[in-house]
């Protein structure tokens, strides 16, 4: 725990048991670590997930063995595809008792590899502050990764371990001047060329330079759809991110002869369909790296902006037209959702998004709601946007977090209310509650399945019986609230954006 | 889907998603399949192995590409230990598709081996039904284990599957003659010897016969903690379970030169702790295989009774006193509830137990209840009890169900009561409420990890919100009620017995 702190790993989401019974010992004699206790081990992966997408430095968590890494796994997948860095802490079995095939025994190696760029099981109780030093190095190892370090409670309880000195952080690489001059040389061949954006390059930081170079030279400016985190909103000149549904992606790529990759890769389609490829960009469109998802996309833009002789100075803000409100005596849509919210959300929120059917609508209208920082499902697992929001608000406790978690998704990890109540994180929760897994509807038609008979239709239904999001969630400790018309929504969001402390809406829609 | 039918899987637990529509449709055109839908993979995981324990034979998942299988795999981590044949499915991306790196790709193969006996990905369309009927013999091998079948997107919407025909299922095979022989040797030594039962002999069959051994030779009964199912109660002499602390096993124990396993293993604690060994057994205690895991104990019991020329009649009853009903206006305590249990108990019942830390005493009472099954967590992975009484009421529509569950266990799974509600199982659940990780209170003193300090005793204090298990319960549309004292978790209890359906019985304790 003191490598740790030393190292910068201040806060740790976790659920142990009695194989981590001596790391939650040490919380009362080591100073400084913030313990955050979640119900089920999938919140705490998620959480160190957003925290790590908020702050760029990894929380540690905590958790049981290879079944309570296996609960983590899915949300510890989405950080792996978010490029999250996270010391992945589970505990093992003592040396001894591991001969033996106990109850608990699994191959926590072979679990957590899948989502690990670095697994590591200590040798002896000596190593333990080495091992901690090299899993945090590991996980900052640009652009960041999820580390796993599992400890054996031997080496929990033996003395011998002493804390490791700080390991010197290394900042992401540079690339090569000839990428830059191929860019440049690009840019300048007058052929149809977008910048597709990624990483830390989706933040101002990265995607103000590209704005400034696509004013200059007539390229258009790309979002990939993988990273973690998007700044948006106010003016910002904002990446189009890449949308959803193939036919759309290719729509906005259609004119493209040329993409240059800026911590980026090739834009595949989610899943794949019958009869249609899974590239994205037209067949004879070229690509060109400037910066690879490991290299400094920021410093690139710049390289690139230099060698194209373009000046950066602040990029102008875009006028940004509010939508109109809504009738108040509408029934609540995703539509009539954005637009409240593209009014209320206010300035610097955190936009945690699993909206999954709901999401295109509210998106497009938050576009218009002042600048804020939004955090999407990255590897596709849902589950993982309350615990996103719980991590997000731990690391930046002075903004406003907006959950917007659809009904079918928020049920995989809705203990992460009862976190959110314990350390009474500023986080409002909007629940889309169409009753159905409603993206099944469409994906179901789009495998070439057909009509849905009722049979199948069953299979998507989330009415029999219908999901209570108010009870769940005051079960679990959130204050909450039942919404089914836009002057309702709106109320109720408004106050709580106006107020401090969890609250849940669910937001009943037609 | 054919194919799994013709070989007898009629029951899946699903939690589908886009790769999966096509199995989803086929549910139209194929009848005879029930299918269950689960709003949490582990919930699917949990049932299929509860069904599995109460019908010895296999129901199917149908999980969503890898991370769906991830929050499936701390229960099949559960099954795999309770030697449940269960056949897994997993729906993978299309071939074409994943030779990108699309956000939900992940190595399926790799998540599922460390809990499946058997992992096949179809290579073709035409492999479909071979493959389907692979999976269905691999689960079936005896005892039983986790047989993973992933199944490309393409290969679901193409033509050119056909379904297998019935593959023939094998047998558990007999064990040899001479360890028979040893075993009598044994069994006539006249030195204390116990026979060890696990798997198929902690039922009736099993059990009946042992004891006859035992009165005839002088040698004890135990049962293993291993087991995924113990038919308990209504004065059968079944065998005495082995405790859960090591010190209390060790006492068990702690006169035996021999011990004869039967489909067990030499007995190890549930943990390691500090200066104590994992054997539970005395060190110069010898082991005899009877039979392996993998055999047949309850042939080879007769074939040693045969040996021993003991006779095996019905085994007497053994006269049951029932415990006393504790005072109404007392506090309710475990063993209150255990006390009354035993009388309300319905003969026949299920007992699906994760009591954890509560559960010692509520086992002693049930001793003297009806006779009924025992399902207890077999790879002490919590979050088991909740789904396995799913699949346990599936597949027993006529057999009350009751869950025994912990507060803090019952979290990391309470999306099965929405399953419990939407099939209208006849499952009543009993959550026992201390408000805290109990055990761990234990388990941390054990560890050498000294008296709690005030931040360790936080992470595992569940007050901070209070759980409101009835609001949560009902938010989940199963109908639920809390009680504090005696008279109140009576009169529900009770009148939960006398009626069918979901129920809820929050308990309150001290």
């Amino acid at each position: 725990m003191r490598t740790l702190l030393a190292n910068g790993v201040d806060t740790c989401f976790m659920n142990p048991g009695t194989s981590e019974m001596q790391f939650v010992s040490a919380l009362d004699r080591v100073a400084g670590m913030r313990a955050v206790l979640c119900l089920f081990e999938g919140v705490c992966a998620g959480a160190a997930d957003g925290f790590a997408r908020m702050t760029g430095r990894p929380a540690a968590t905590l958790l049981h063995l290879g079944p309570g890494l296996a609960n983590g796994l899915s949300n510890l997948h989405n950080a792996r595809k978010a490029r999250s860095p996270v010391v992945n802490i589970v505990g093992q079995h003592s040396t001894q008792h591991l001969l033996h095939d106990a109850p608990l025994t699994a191959d926590i190696e072979a679990l957590a590899r899948p989502v690990s760029g670095h697994v590591r099981t200590v040798a002896r109780a000596a190593d333990m502050g080495r091992e901690a030093a090299a899993v945090v190095e590991a996980a900052c190892a640009a652009p960041g990764q999820v580390a796993t370090l599992i400890v054996p409670a031997d080496f929990s309880w033996s003395d011998g371990g002493e804390p490791a000195p700080v390991q010197p952080r290394r900042s992401p690489s540079w690339p090569p001047a000839a990428r830059i001059q191929e860019a440049a040389t690009v840019l300048r061949s007058g052929e149809p060329t977008g910048l597709l954006l990624g990483g830390r390059t989706l933040l101002p930081a990265g995607f103000e330079p590209a704005s400034h170079l696509a004013a200059a030279t007539g390229a258009r400016v790309f979002g990939s759809r993988n990273g973690g985190r998007y700044g948006r909103g106010g003016g910002q000149q904002s990446p189009v991110r890449l949308p959803y549904f193939p036919e759309a992606a290719e729509a906005v790529l259609a004119a493209m002869k040329h993409l240059i990759l800026v911590e980026s890769q090739p834009p595949i389609s989610f899943f794949g369909y019958p009869g249609r490829r899974s590239e994205l960009a037209p067949p004879d469109c070229q690509f060109n790296t400037l910066a690879t998802v490991e290299e400094d996309g920021v410093a690139a833009l710049h390289a690139l902006a230099q060698e194209c002789g373009v000046e950066l100075g602040a990029a102008p803000l875009l006028p940004v037209p509010q939508p109109e409100w809504p009738e108040s005596s509408a029934a609540l849509t995703p539509d009539a959702i954005g637009r409240i919210l593209a009014h209320l959300l206010p300035e610097g929120a955190i936009v945690s998004e699993e909206s999954v059917s709901s999401g295109e609508p509210i998106l497009r209208h938050l576009l218009s709601a002042p600048a804020h920082d939004l955090l999407p499902v990255t590897g596709g697992s849902i589950g993982q946007g309350l615990p996103v929001a719980v991590g997000a608000a731990v690391a930046c406790p002075h903004r406003k977090v907006i959950a917007l978690e659809a009904d079918g998704s928020g049920m995989y990890t809705p203990q992460s209310l009862w976190t959110m109540a314990r350390e009474q994180l500023d986080v409002t929760v909007v629940i889309l509650a169409n009753r159905r897994y409603r993206i099944l509807d469409i994906e179901f038609r789009r495998t070439g399945a057909g009509e849905m008979g009722p049979r199948a239709s069953e299979m998507v239904d989330l009415t029999r019986p219908e999901l209570d999001w108010v009870k769940v969630s005051e079960g679990l400790g959130v204050q909450a609230a039942r919404t089914a018309t836009v002057a309702e929504f709106a109320e109720r969001f408004g106050a709580a954006m106006r107020q401090r402390g969890p609250m849940l809406i669910e937001a009943v829609m037609e």
